[in-house]
């Protein structure tokens, strides 16, 4: 007899930030780089299907699955900017991962701050191979959910520990400092986007409104730098002048998806970007030279989600934050579904 | 303070076990048929998203999304034949409900009971509009996990009280008519496929192998009878010989599905097909006469297991069958998800 075949593991919310601070913040985010980059590094063996999107007036519910033969995960994932006056989050997300082999789901968890996290790691980890030999100095533009993430990573895989923040209500960049007292950063808040990038080694836009913005402009950018391009990551969502992009060298998750999504849907569709995949198995060039603008064109890819729910089911047996989930109907005899259904109801003799 | 924003109802195996004796087995097969029946009649107004699927050797994961523009649901299933082998099941799923507005779920739920009885429920509806009146026989041709769902759908919609039971497997057909037993059917057991469809007014054939089999063939199909036609249901998988297609009024439910999943795949592309929904609807004609054979071709569509996730919903308030899930991470100011994630390691003073 099998056991307990419809048990699924759970990880909540509360389950979720115990691992966390369990595991330690930065040692998380730089040990799911490591799953994110080991999946990169084996990008050809995966099945990457588009991401199935439902719009309506108000946002965007997607489905992200993808597959690497042997486990398939998907993501959940809504995008609602008005939520946040209600109260609500303007992105939510849950994952589950499967067995390819039996079909049957072997974790549930909620992915609100996971997606936080793998989002961040990943944006460290194209850094890692991008930014300028020794950074230290990270501007970040948007001071919202993000942002500490992003920080940390930085910090946890490149050793930045000089963060320039700046956010278009002040209040953000002081939460955002508030909360990161303790973690070692040298912070400045600056009232100005001019400002904030003044002897950045690194530039992270973050912001939020679903806008073609210009939160950067050519004149602010100088050479060497890298520009962690977060928050375009919708049509119609973009951060960054057109002119940036054009001198900089350009380099994207899944170039299918960041053509629709990310900063160069603002370019032609046969404009030459670089896979960062590519750059981890040494396949491409990454940074060419120190006077090189690098761009990481970021708009979260299936993979990604894929690694942290890989990273967070190996956590479970080690930590036990999780809960058992009666989520599969599991007959002791397969083809009778129905007797299951009607012993729940009278327990047999034994 | 909105209360419990983290919070999603869970219907359990158990609860969703419990519920349906709660409701009743009969009149939930009856009022989950009404709530598909609402939902073909606004066939229209659904957002009709292919299913993504995902194929290995052994089997297939599949997400089902759909929405009517004011609700999103979703099913996660797969289809896995050699599962029963290890004592699993060869479908198993689970699904979601969410709300447009905010892109929050609203609903998770065990759904490979609730698949079982939308499936029943859907082909009994199908048969309202399509069998012989007085319909009283109907002979059930594989006797797995779906044929009981499905007696007692035909019985709860129609007033079928007569059952003739045939399996590859015999025992399979009297574990079938045990679990019936007290149910009010006359039932019986039959050796060959040639037998069970005598004297029968509806033929429903349920059986479980991924081939293409000729479970029934045009000799055994006698005029005016009404076939539900449910084990074809992927590519490479029918049950009936071509010859009966053509003999028949072909309905279904979403043709670009049908013609690749259905016994219709046997069919030239452009075989002329009616849709269920129109028939409910009045727009299309159902049963032209009573020598006509009417062939159901089902396949299960998305919108089928959107209205079971409308129904299970429904039914939470009432009963209290579910319990409450931690999925949607919910800090006090949306924009501090971290600040949240901090302060679950250090409570905060009051």
């Amino acid at each position: 007899m099998l056991p307990k075949l419809n048990v699924v593991p759970f990880v909540s919310v509360d389950s979720m930030m115990k691992l966390v601070h369990a595991v330690g913040v930065e040692r998380f985010l730089v040990e799911l780089a490591g799953f994110i980059e080991a999946d990169f590094k084996r990008w050809e063996s995966f099945d990457k299907t588009p991401r199935v999107a439902s719009h309506s007036a108000e946002g965007v519910i997607e489905l992200m699955p993808t597959s690497d033969g042997e486990v398939y995960g998907f993501k959940y994932v809504n995008g609602h900017p008005k939520n946040t006056k209600e109260g609500r989050q303007t992105v939510t997300a849950f994952g589950v991962l499967a067995d390819v082999g039996t079909g049957y789901p072997v974790l549930l968890t909620e992915m609100t701050i996971l997606t936080a996290l793998r989002t961040a790691s990943t944006s460290a980890l194209a850094a890692k191979y991008l930014a300028p030999k020794g950074a230290r100095t990270m501007a970040i533009i948007g001071n919202g959910a993000q942002s500490e993430f992003q920080a940390l990573a930085f910090k946890a895989l490149l050793g930045v520990d000089r963060l320039r923040l700046h956010d278009i209500d002040a209040s953000a960049s002081r939460r955002c400092a508030g909360n990161l007292t303790g973690f070692g950063f040298d912070v400045t808040i600056c009232d100005t986007v001019e400002d904030v990038v003044l002897g950045a080694d690194i530039v992270t836009t973050v912001t939020a409104d679903k806008q073609n913005a210009t939160i950067l402009t050519d004149n602010m950018v100088g050479p060497g730098i890298h520009i962690n391009a977060v928050g375009g990551d919708c049509p119609g969502k973009t951060e960054l002048h057109a002119d940036i992009l054009r001198r900089s060298g350009i380099f994207v998750e899944y170039p299918p998806q960041t053509r629709i999504e990310g900063e160069i849907q603002q370019l032609p569709a046969d404009y030459p970007v670089t896979e960062l995949w590519q750059v981890m198995t040494g396949a491409a060039e990454g940074r060419a030279n120190n006077r090189q603008i690098t761009l990481f064109d970021s708009v979260g890819f299936a993979i990604e989600d894929f690694s942290a729910l890989r990273y967070v089911r190996e956590q479970l047996a080690r930590t036990g934050l999780y809960e058992e989930l009666d989520l599969l109907a599991d007959p002791d005899e397969p083809r009778d579904l129905f007797g299951m259904l009607l012993r729940a109801q009278q327990p047999a003799a034994a």
